[in-house]
């Protein structure tokens, strides 16, 4: 049995496995939580990121806009299912201006580590690269440098030092619909300078595990459990009418993150449900963020649908450990 | 309180706006109106032009066939929503042989001026182009001379002359699924020979209003008002999954139609039904007429869905114009 | 009356055609038959081929698994509805190891010539080109030399030697999405070495038959006739959003089979289903089997659908005969 | 003996046919005989239009800049080989301000008619398209409205009214590298408006006249023969290595000039030398003017040389109409 | 001392190496031998195969006609060096009339075997395969089927049956200017059927050779030696600004030539020379013929120079496999 | 007149500006100084740093192998001209042996601060990125850590801190021929951690500066003068027929270097030359290194021509400073 190294959450929103269900992730019955027009100016709400906060849950939420433009808001929720999302942008402060022209602003992730709550995204600044800030409250955001140059997405930090070290997971990409991408993990004494850039995981080519052939980059905040760190991801393939994004999981090590212990050979979700296979985008399932309770092991997730709306999907530590090493590369 | 310069129109079609709903178009609850096989030899129909004429309504409609070829053909209903379509298509007269000689028809649009019902369509002729035809009465059409050089697509009369000349809006392109696309506005003295040629609007880079960052071109015949040119166009974003067709629009200036005192920076409305989102090319509405009644403002669309069937939706224009001037770029 | 050369069948699955239904082909009413996860490996089961076998029927299926591998299982069924496919792939046996080592198997057709079922499929070897083997009962199973060098996609034996020859129709192309793709006639004294190549029909450029215009590849293998060989093939456009897969037929010379007496300008059936238009590879239609009946001239097809679950469809060789001689090109 | 309708033209440059020359055009000894950095701000100076002026000669030049920006600029010369030209492009007047902000120009053609010199150009106007004016002098230049929307190239009038209507030939294309492009004719009561578009001449596919399988365009003002119109173009094949351009001709017929009556199937010239052959484009020749006597039939011809230099080459009417009749598609 | 396994060949057209020439093959210092005007018709004469016919030489010439067609013609010389090509293409015969449409034929080989001289090119038949005819005197030529389906390039024959069967490699490719290709070996009993395809040699992706990482394609008859068949072969590596081909080599097996014992990392020829890198397709040296003298284990290399004139390079059998053994992969 | 901050380098190469030559750069009479073939494996040599070396000079100089590998060596010179290139590529130490498996190095710079020599490069890790080295002797070598994640090209160090930090320009870019691409500017305290990113110079689209429209990169250190840094950099244009490389020069703000004072809208350099205009990669300059006396002013260059040679050129800090700011955009 694997333990999650982390805070209990008894709160966290469950629906149990159905009956005969034979897949590791089981969808939540009333998907999508967050339906497209959640705001009054949203055209899609997805990709979006979560975290406990106080007595419930706060968020940082992609809204494309009726102009579909790409901006990130912050949301709060009493129990991680109905939320309630600012009708207003996050507005960062920073004393550098330049830093604060924000070209566009999506797929945030939130990671708690000592005192704050990090929201890294992906940032435009003469191209997308992974913008970093922080609140205490969710109320006032600060905004940090830019961690990398452009081209880059899908920045995730994990939630505590690793050698004495803040470490991301990135995707470094182009400045288009990239169709290529592996994912890297990066090192920093100060979340402002970023160096020691190791590789991690290549997509596979060929037959073998076909689903992450065209690119592939991280999901949720890395989940710590005693055989090492769980992370979840996204892979696409190129089929002749466009991407599929399904799901994917790996075990990295504990200490030496860059090194894969287990990965997923057979993705652990695929796009099967209408939400997520008509919309913006059809066929996509992208995990932005993952609850996690310590006590029970239990493991919830949040997806973007089809790039118009959020879903909720459940797994156990050890329902995905399982699957994970009896279907690995 | 904007008015429409126009007739009167008693028996249009119409729905109220749904309790509650937020956007400024509300779709037609028994939509699709026009099925994809309303005729025998249909794969689909859909791009269809009407008008008021005699005590119901005509339309020219593109209609294609199981060999999927693109060809328009005459149709009449008593009340605007319950169609009948001829099944054979339209034949034009013309003194010049070689006219005649169709590639493809597709995309018509319909604008009566003066005494007469001008067709204009995307005409197959050494590549798509504008063609323009009349009838008087949807029984006999006569074929004139090709407005402009290849390639061009979205062939728009204005309903008037305007400083004394015929007007048409256009989305010059290129011979294939054309990846760009501005609007322009072009004069002519007798439709005939065309110039004077002016550029009205371009598609709008990066991310303050990318629906319409592809290419955009125009739909219904501009409605007159007292504000000005009411112009619906469609807005094309091109995602990792194809392309994207929503619908905004724009307020010209009456005597220079080419300068655009507003333009929807939001899009007033985008594929969310399974109609519109499911069939031959998903995810794409495009309106190619309008019926108003200057008596009430009400404004009824056609736009044709995925590609495949034709749906209705309805808007009045102050609706309209308060949600362009509240959202403009 | 036409009349189908072969034999009876009269436990053909069969359901009458609904009434008012004017296409020529028309669905099992609880389609698909073959869910995406039939056995528990599988992403989808898709592009299968039947025969009958014993006193019921066998078949190979293309099971793409949960890493979306592509290969072959063998299938069992009593009534050609209800299907058991074993959990593992087929096992080939020769003795020339290096013809074993598969890059990929997908999109198997099965005919039985003399005395054995005559597995054909697309066989990765340094790319696609065409696999053979064979089969006395569905439990071992023999690999012959690939036909053709890659690449090369659909290759299809006719049932009996024509001329003295072995005959296969195949559809060469390249190593990814081949954009393009025409039907081609080779033969063989052996099975193992092939020549004698002919055209046999191309793809239709333009506007008269655009359903076609972008590729075309052989479907089931061929169904002789009084009035010549029956061949059903799928044929591709290109959209603006990608490729749509559907359905035609022709008649090729019974003697000469790369000649074509009829080619259906219309197709005889295009996606339209929910199971056919979403998936994960959206608005695609795709026979690779039929079973017929020589008494009733029932026919009865297996077709992929969505690249994610197989479909069943009824036709008779007068409808499909009557239907293809009214819309030739 | 064909003879060329025009006027005498005794000081017309002219070296004589090089013994044993096989080829119906020779190279001017001194090519290129404008180079590169002919004004001080030119990165190249190619593709220009001359015509004979007072006792002498003036062009209009294509003189990329040292910043790569394209513009026309006027020169003059005594005999036609040596030539001035003005240190700063041409400045257009007009009452039309908006016309008057130029993108770009290039390519010019110069023609006169009746009295006075028209320049047409490809003229940057929210995409490339045919702009037109006028000089009397070489000195003062008069901008009139552009012929067409965009996109378009290669303008090119006819030196008198046909059928009572100015006549051009033009390219359609896109906003790139176009890799298509036919010729058309289109008229215009006033050069003001145009309309009656017809088409002259596609590329040709395949392996017949491939020179000129990917795009052609009109080159000089078309040369009035006893014969028909003398046509002479260039055509462009796509090599593994990018384009070749290379020159053919054509004889139209006189009053219905989109009816051709000889195209040349081998071409008339082709890059062999080193400034054909290097530059900044490669295998580039591309003429854009023509002198002819009348009395002894000799034609010469200005041409771009790999978007470099310029260059000048002799034929006769003879010569070119023969080698035309014997070598026609 | 490696031996050529074949004929003496006194008379075979000689230059020593260089004083201090470092690489394994040496130019003719009169190259090109055949310029581009060779035959009144001529564009260009290239990509040529020859071989020893009576006292002196016959050929099969690559000329691309002044209207850029591609054909081949045969050609006879006393010396190798010096040659008279025909002027009207090779005129072949064949009992089926379908075979002798061609759309294009280039770059021939030829192989004598047994009794006679086998031509083999890439014929047009639908796309590019290989087609095959024989002739015993050069002045009959008599047409086979083509040996495979479309897409093909490079039919190579060997000399002489291996383990009793014809034996052929050939690179398939697709429909244009193919951006990948690999080496096959293909066996047939009669030269009519072919089967037993293997894979001889693939790209090397990457930076460890990557003179040869796009398409790599077989050149002259493979030449027989007591260590095995050496193959002399063309690779191409795609630059920012096109392809550039150059030439390797290869030891293959003598019973089991699908088997590579050594293979050039090294490149043993590159263009550097003005015929070379400028031309119709600048870049390029490709290799179609070699005559051998077994007695001095000279070997000669006909090869087309930017595919615009042909070549001659001179070598040894020991100077090729000691650098091919010194310098392989 | 302008000064440049740093040393005297009194044998620093030079040439007087030729008489009547008018643009800024002149090329050295004798180029290229390193021929292709310098050492015994070398297929090219280009793209390559130097810098004063006791008495004489070092560099580092990409040398593309026979098998077209790029890798980098070290080479000695007494005047700068003559150069002595090691046979063997350099080889670095580092305790991490990850970082010293090498994909490829190319397009090396040198940057001497305060005690040692730093080498930046093109290194393949996992795709390329900058990797960074240093030597006090050019005989043993020591590899740090990369800079940054892939995808980069063109570090360029800063000779001294700025603001306390080490500062590097650079070009992101993606995985293959990089169609795009802008300058920015990266920050360190211990060039081992960088962050603080900030953009420089994006291309110019459109016609006012094309020929850096596709994209730009950094080229020679940087060189302090009074007035700031002289950046010079290579620029590209798309043509129809590929990439063209030349060469522009930028002044930035002393302490704010991602700051522009003034940027060459003309081209400083482009390629004229055969050996620039012919090789394996035509129409290519690309600078990589600079020699500056501060006594005189002059400034020397090392650039690629072609991908193939290496060439010198020449200027003064004043000839290029009044260039630069009477040509600026």
């Amino acid at each position: 049995m694997a333990k999650i190294i982390g805070n209990s959450l008894s709160n966290i929103p469950w629906q149990e496995k159905p009956e005969g269900y034979e897949m590791p992730i089981w969808r939540y019955k009333s998907n999508p939580i967050i339906k497209r027009n959640a705001i009054p100016s949203s055209n899609s709400v997805f990709n979006s990121a979560v975290v406990p906060f106080k007595d419930g849950y706060a968020g940082a939420f992609r809204c494309d806009s009726k102009s579909v433009s790409m901006d990130i808001f912050a949301g709060f929720s009493k129990d991680g299912v109905n939320w309630e999302i600012e009708h207003e942008p996050i507005v960062f402060q920073s004393d550098n201006t330049e830093l604060l022209k924000k070209e566009f602003r999506y797929d945030p992730r939130i990671c708690f580590i000592e005192d704050r709550y990090y929201i890294t995204w992906c940032n435009g600044y003469h191209g997308p690269t992974i913008g970093i800030g922080y609140t205490f409250d969710f109320k006032e955001f600060f905004q940090m440098e830019n961690a990398f140059l452009p081209f880059n997405r899908n920045g995730v930090l994990f939630p505590r030092m690793i050698n004495g070290k803040y470490a991301m997971l990135s995707r470094p990409s182009d400045n288009g619909h990239t169709p290529f991408g592996d994912i890297y993990y990066s090192q920093s004494n100060d979340l402002e300078y970023w160096g020691h850039h190791r590789h991690v995981m290549a997509t596979i080519p060929g037959n073998d595990s076909a689903w992450q052939s065209t690119k592939i980059g991280p999901g949720p905040i890395p989940i710590e459990t005693d055989e090492g760190w769980l992370l979840i991801y996204h892979g696409v393939i190129t089929t002749c009418n466009g991407f599929v994004y399904r799901m994917g999981c790996a075990l990295l090590d504990i200490n030496e993150p860059w090194k894969v212990k287990y990965r997923s050979k057979d993705y652990i979700m695929t796009p099967t449900t209408d939400y997520e296979c008509i919309g913006d985008v059809p066929n996509v399932i992208f995990p932005c963020a993952a609850l996690t309770d310590a006590d029970t092991g239990r493991i919830v997730l949040y997806y973007g649908c089809a790039d118009t709306v959020t879903g909720l999907a459940f797994t156990t530590v050890d329902t995905l450990l399982d699957y994970l090493k009896a279907n690995s590369l």
